[in-house]
């Protein structure tokens, strides 16, 4: 599947801001970088970092005054998928070293208070009969809706108000998945379909598929049902939204205009 | 300096329960291993994986009923000291890619919320001494209480309420200075003189000596005063307590009983 | 049905410490106090002073040092009972003036955030049919906990948790309750029959008794199931368990020990 | 002296659903409309209320569709004046039974959280200085920023961030007059100078006047000092923002515009 990506954001600063940006088609295995390319605003200092789990680049700029970004890219994405129910659960004993951090509590996803409830809601799965269970249950009870939560909802937040958009989905989605011993990451993408059309945001959970040899791999699942893993366009990873904003600041910022278009090939 | 370490710890659980342990002195080059003994209750799985930032270890347990665990240590602590008010401040662009993600906000840590207070209360500071003038401030205007706070207090709480224990005054550097984009991390540890003796924690933060060549090493830095960098043995690193407590379970654990020694040789 | 109650506790608090004490079988037409003996160490300052909606009252001491109450009352309960499942929801168009209040987000009952939830899980039912659907959903998913939360613990925690004590069962009953456009508060009480035997708490609503002339009538519901209305004493009401605990302090005190006794007679 | 208000505002909704207006000038002894008109869409159902303290009045609507609201009022100002720092502090023990309900904990304002910090802060002030010395304490930490919190934002939050607006302010003086066991509520009102132009909030705190006789009086302080008690037109109290909102509803609304207008005569 190929998928071809347009954004562009522009943002303002009163004075010399440090940002970082992560916006970018990741240049990963699993998914070919046909084309690429990334216009920004000349900054006093710009670096290119790998992001976390070197899936992706950060881009470390100090910005002032008005600081715009237009990025376009085709992707050929070409992840191996896996059918979601037959993914078996790794006890935390069978774990590598590497997942075992997307167990933890992190900043929206608090799994730990989500123990009992996981366990009484969906007694009897586990794995990634597990992880589909706590799919449907989250498209059964939660309503899509922009505007209904603020960058400060958590998962807890979200678990009572039912509703939200794709990050209060995934935090959901992770959450739960923790609260099972599984362990889950956040995915910043790019995906057609989504709708209104902006940056996108999965869940990716670790699990072991009996097809594959060695000890588990990572899983897309969108909570929110709007993309499927062949089409996703991964930007980047990390505990939850936290950690791969596509725009993090260490001062005040406006975020003026934002305009994102993926579309199929 | 030669420290030795006596712990001991009891936990139960009604029906089998996957545990997470980090309790060792961790064997890295800046303290050596002179002795080290561990003894578990036999478990049903039992597994050791490098702990993270390949700090330490984590040993993943399925516990049921009692679980014992004796631990003792000798260890000569010989890193490399720097003076805090001498270290320089790297910009997010000069930052390597490894210590970024402790500049994110994580469970107990939210940061972002810091950013006007710190550059209000600390303002013409940078750097080691903004981390100085911080742990300044917190020795200040905080109490040492153990009991004041519970496992769910956050940076956010004790900046409130002034107390807590070294988790709390470790978190509270930890966020202030992830708030003035210096990356921090907590770390687990064992100390000489904390009192009452227990298991001890306190913060690092990635900043640049002078001194050494190349990009930046992480600093101890203890915001209650009770240890010094020369006296403190890791166990392990996060990005707050919920990635390093002796003991994580996926259910309800009881702990029954524990008892940490710390003494200087 | 006559009950027997015998209290006491003590506290401790280094310096002069105003505090609020609310511990009385309140004497209230539905509850007739029979016998009432209330012994306090001799304080400073001592005013005694009604509480909310003139239901008990509060006492207002200057303590220091170690401070003793004693209570112990025989109390005949006479209040008219109503079957919940015929009581009827009152629009708030309908409402009298005094009971609005409690439709309100507090403290520990968050309810504006529980109302897409109360709407799908409880579709169908109003009034008091909602109030026992409400009842049931928490008595069928929540465990009876000591120890499992805090000082702290608001509905929104007990709601993701699913255990808790009295208070957050109460909690979780008042939230629900007024995000069901149905007012609510919190009653702290002594019943008979609660395992482990301590003040106890219970939820109050306000519907439309048919068989009463006028505009409605608050009718207590114990989401523990512990205690039924014939039995239940009360002590004070408020929003929620922030306006009747039994002490409230301005300044740090220690709880030494608290006793509570109570029988049928 | 006399002012001048027109307020208009407008929401939908797309079922009926249950709304509390809480938007006209109060007609209470220290305030006299001289003049008062409300215009209001027909709704299925309409009731007035007396409103809390029986300050103002709450219209209670069922709203469906398009739901407009105008507003304009004429009103002098005549209450008795007291200067701040003259007023003392009421112990406990000597407070009459109203006001002891403001000194509890409400959902915006965590007092309890709050009681060392201002006892180290403002250590050697109470009653009227008290409440001065924090009032100069948040002019000069605060900043006012329309657009940095959110109806979620409680005194916890902006006491770390530092920022927000009236309503932010409002909370951070209540919270830590309550945390000085002085008892604190939250006015809704109308003042000229509100820059932006828009319905307003201040506290009051309960102080005793020497220069009256009895025991104790409410007083106004704006804590964003924009501003003064003669100018102040009341529309309604409350234990903090959740209580007196223009606009409450049970169910999912859309405010769609919203003026206000205040002028001295």
């Amino acid at each position: 599947m190929t998928i071809s990506i347009q954004t562009s954001f522009a943002f303002e600063c009163d004075r010399p801001t440090d940002c970082m940006l992560q916006f970018e088609a990741a240049n990963i295995p699993e998914q070919q970088i046909l084309d690429c390319h990334s216009d920004l605003t000349d900054a006093a200092h710009c670096a290119r970092i790998p992001a976390q789990e070197e899936i992706g680049e950060r881009i470390l700029v100090r910005a002032q005054g008005r600081f715009e970004v237009q990025h376009s890219a085709r992707v050929q994405v070409e992840r191996q998928l896996a059918k979601l129910g037959t993914l078996e659960h790794l006890q935390p004993h069978e774990l590598p070293a590497a997942p075992v951090k997307y167990l933890f509590d992190s900043r929206y996803c608090l799994a730990d208070k989500f123990q009992s409830i996981v366990e009484s809601e969906f007694a009897g799965t586990s794995g990634g009969a597990r992880i589909a269970a706590i799919h449907d249950w989250i498209a059964h009870k939660f309503t899509y809706a922009p505007g209904a939560s603020t960058p400060e909802t958590t998962a807890l937040d979200s678990f009572v108000e039912r509703r939200g958009i794709c990050r209060d989905f995934a935090h959901i989605l992770i959450t739960m998945a923790r609260a099972s011993a599984i362990p889950a990451r956040y995915v910043a993408c790019f995906a057609p379909d989504v709708t209104p059309q902006d940056f996108h945001a999965v869940a990716e959970v670790f699990l072991n598929d009996p097809a594959t040899p060695g000890g588990g791999t990572w899983q897309l699942v969108d909570a929110t049902g709007m993309a499927t893993p062949d089409e996703i366009v991964k930007i980047g990873v990390g505990r939850d939204a936290a950690d791969v904003s596509f725009l993090t600041s260490f001062g005040m910022v406006k975020l003026c205009e934002k305009t994102v278009q993926v579309t199929r090939d």
